[in-house]
């Protein structure tokens, strides 16, 4: 049994991967860079882009929102008059942990990449999945709170290998935490050393000038891997 | 492609529901109550198990970790002279981001069966796909920390159903934070109406006392569903 099930999964991963270039293709065609936001369940994604989507100098964005039930962010983001498509992984997609290539490509045909520069698309909360799923990005940006503990990187190493970007969030709580930021920054790098990361925190508003350079850069495809 | 999707989902449950049984009539051949421990990555889940397994009185717990990678949180579990044992879903089952049935089943013969009463199963932290594969324990709790957020229960839901206990975890940070525990309170009984909930902080140890009578309690099968 374990062995098939390895097996289905790289079928599965290869089909992705298929369908992701497809989606790819389709954002380049339309000038459109995607950003692929994950994270654990409350680790501040969406309130990361709440901070920045309204705001970007020169930068039209869109938003992408994957839950698996609801449209909670979605609201948060539309409240913004920023323009955002849902995606639920429950009814449609059997209650799926993670987007896929697949179900970002159902959405395509909703998303305004005509208006738009930046696509955000915010993965369903979860370290393990969304890492192994590619969606058709041009880069991952990962949230990772400090109330979490500093050990994730080393207890998730794939989420935290697969980007390009690592915001560090909440940094306000650090006085009230037993959180040693050196020692998780130590973690960082033992599993993706020299990668770019963010102190952040959304009530203080530290760290939000450079995540939103960062997108702007990343619009402008100057932050884009080949 | 999706109705495949669905389809093989559905196998895959039936089939895990089957070994799940079998776990299960192994565990109280031996008098053993079985405990599945769930909840986000970093919402505290090896904190709240080192704060009690180590002093239950009369009960004796042994521990089973389940984590894509590494046996940090085991190594925690083991400093107290508690039998653990490790399953990784890394490299054995392919990257899982839950544990199931067959993977309890690989552990079974590790597990010190005879020499305890209580078995506590450390999932993967995720909110999504650990309630939907039993794995053969007698009941269910999630660790949901207050740093998520309030929308938690709305968003996942069918994770805060599965459950007999939630442990309102790190309500020490309540006065740092904009949580209204009143609202997540409101929001956890609109999915799971008179569910048992502990509001717990391992730093002031409120909530510690109710969380090991409860463990004690579930040993003794008192708080066991049929």
């Amino acid at each position: 049994m374990h062995r098939t099930h390895v097996r289905v999964l790289e079928d599965v991963l290869d089909a992705n991967g298929t369908i992701a270039r497809a989606n790819r293709a389709d954002f380049d065609r339309e000038g459109v860079t995607v950003v692929n936001l994950m994270g654990s369940p409350g680790a501040g994604k969406t309130t990361v882009l709440e901070q920045v989507v309204g705001s970007l100098p020169g930068v039209r964005v869109g938003v992408l929102e994957g839950d698996v039930k609801g449209s909670f962010d979605a609201d948060r983001i539309a409240a913004l008059h920023v323009p955002v498509t849902q995606i639920n992984t429950d009814p449609s997609f059997g209650g799926e942990c993670h987007l896929d290539a697949n179900m970002v490509r159902s959405a395509v045909p909703m998303l305004p990449l005509a208006e738009i520069d930046l696509l955000v698309i915010e993965n369903v909360g979860n370290l393990v999945c969304p890492a192994e799923f590619q969606v058709g990005e041009h880069a991952r940006v990962m949230v990772s709170s400090v109330t979490e503990g500093e050990d994730k990187p080393l207890k998730y190493p794939l989420m935290f290998r697969a980007c390009e970007l690592v915001l560090v969030n909440k940094i306000d709580l650090l006085p009230h935490l037993d959180f040693d930021l050196d020692k998780f920054l130590y973690h960082l790098d033992a599993v993706q050393p020299g990668v770019t990361h963010i102190e952040l925190s959304a009530k203080t508003g530290e760290g939000l000038d450079a995540w939103q350079d960062w997108l702007v850069k990343a619009a402008m495809r100057e932050r884009i891997p080949a």
